[in-house]
């Protein structure tokens, strides 16, 4: 089958790589209907993660279950289903309590020696407690199908940063990030009943998704002046609910400036740099909470997807740009060069 | 009047300073009964937190209302008060909603210009808002009042330590800190419900204090040894909620260390040192929360006070060394060699 692969930094790859096949009775073969480029995969992309050359890579899919390992109770092959971002066993304490995520024996698509999102067909793994099944008139619905891919990552994880705010009825949240997550938060913060919702980004066709989203706000300004807007906006105080989503020492430490005391900041972005941007002298003397991490998204499905089957929410306009699996290569690079938000793919 | 200052590391003196009056119609004049010398104080006298040469000092103290201002309306001389460790107006929207740490009009004893608690008397800012009414009759109660002057800060402190950690019924709880606030944070978390409390610490006196505050289990070990013993009481997992008392990047790290995928961290120990301690990392990926900050005990005060008054909690054994006003310099180098745990000042 054909699928990415990632050989250097800069260097993707459409090419032959071995069948997804059953190995585990837990496990599925999945074909690939849709998947999508993340945020993250930039960080690999760009050489600021590291990767052995070769490995496949892409953790956003949905499509259709094609093989059943013999274990396999809940799913049979014609099913249309949804992947999140880590597969996990569903049946361990951290699944049960809704933290896939920290599963020991879960895992992330692409890590070395499984099979990516953005190729033909993955090897699931834990099929059960991993993939959700999908309404299957949904598998003729091309807009309703992009919504739905959004549940593989970047509208959970924007739900996750919203509950790690502490997003409820009536708040005011700040959103620090524009990309798909940050709008992600937008949308899921809105979601949960949030009154104001200020959007920090400088990009017309991002905030403009933002506004669509629900945000009564928008702040264009940079650092300091962007800090300063927010205060004015929030009576000199900030917002109490702060969603982090780019993961970058500025970003946190514009969170930080932007929250409220007593407030919580809700951060998904996965960190990078050397330090943190916290400062927690700062921190303590505001009593500002800081709660989020790696989402589990899982957990986060069974309530996202009846409202995007009504028609409640819907995330897919942050899919802007639509290539075929051979045009893989040029979505990283229109989204390296930010001419594109985030990448569907279409097998 | 007498009053403690500290004019250079290691330099504590008792001396003469100006009388406490009423300056503005919203003070009060509070005779001190019962002071204390705080963990915390000692980084003033280590020359770890800078301090104005002659600056006063102490932050706990309760007393005898001795003169109002003509604005005060629910206090009169007479009667017995306590002081939370920093002043606040009361009627502010942070004050309204339980946060008196950040009123902009709010203050600590001891900052320049202002009394501290180790002296004879305090001129107290917007005593309404401040101070909170004790019973009367515990006036003549020695071993009641001691209890009662913890509300000042540790119990406070403890108890919010307690709260950002999700201390909640059945909780297994870690407290990194054998501290009087790390210790109060066991009495607090067991009065709030968890079932399982876990105490980091080496000396047996204060972890006798613990075991009697509702400890269940005592780790004497320290740095990855202690990390190892607190995963093999939890199943290898560590603990759900964890009180991290001491504040230095050492006791960060052993709490990041001991905390459960999912849980909180509930930090009140004053953040020293340079860095944080924190590997954000670390924490993304485990989904580790970090909740707290300077505690508003005086918000905590009218939950607390009546299971202190009907003896359902009793944290006056942190109190281990009892000076007058003139033995305070002795007090502060005996809690700066360990010998003394925290010293009560009778002035």
């Amino acid at each position: 089958m054909r699928a990415t692969t990632i050989h250097a930094p800069f260097d993707m790859r459409v090419e032959d790589v071995p069948d997804a096949v059953v190995r585990d009775a837990t496990d599925a073969v999945v074909r690939v209907v849709r998947a999508c480029i993340c945020g993250s995969d930039l960080w690999a992309y760009r050489g600021e993660s590291a990767r052995t050359p070769g490995q496949r890579i892409g953790h956003e899919f949905l499509g259709i279950v094609e093989e059943a390992g013999a274990d396999v109770r809940g799913l049979k092959p014609g099913d249309l289903v949804v992947a999140p971002f880590v597969w996990s066993d569903g049946t361990c304490d951290y699944c049960a309590e809704g933290l896939q995520t920290s599963c020991p024996n879960g895992g992330f698509w692409g890590s070395a020696g499984s099979d990516g999102g953005q190729g033909e067909a993955v090897r699931v793994p834990f099929a059960d407690g991993t993939l959700v099944k999908l309404p299957a008139d949904a598998a003729s619905d091309d807009h309703l199908l992009t919504a739905l891919l959004a549940l593989s990552d970047v509208l959970g994880t924007g739900h996750h940063a919203a509950l790690g705010a502490g997003v409820r009825k009536g708040s005011t949240v700040a959103v620090v990030g524009d990309g798909a997550v940050g709008l992600c938060g937008v949308l899921a913060a809105r979601r949960l009943g949030a009154e104001r919702i200020i959007a920090l980004g400088r990009h017309t066709a991002r905030t403009d998704i933002a506004r669509a989203f629900g945000a009564t706000d928008v702040v264009a300004e940079r650092g300091e002046a962007a800090e300063a807007a927010v205060r004015e906006l929030t009576g000199g105080h900030g917002a109490h609910a702060v969603i982090e989503a780019v993961g970058t020492e500025q970003s946190m430490r514009t969170a930080v400036a932007v929250t409220r005391d007593g407030g919580s900041i809700g951060y998904v972005g996965v960190p990078h740099g050397s330090g943190t941007g916290l400062d927690l002298s700062v921190m303590f003397d505001r009593n500002i909470a800081l709660r989020g991490g790696v989402a589990p998204v899982r957990a986060y499905i069974p309530e996202l997807l009846p409202d995007i089957l009504d028609g409640t929410i819907d995330p897919s306009p942050v899919f802007d740009l639509t290539v075929g699996l051979e045009g893989v290569p040029g979505g990283y690079r229109a989204m390296d060069e930010r001419t594109a938000l985030k990448v569907l793919v279409k097998p």
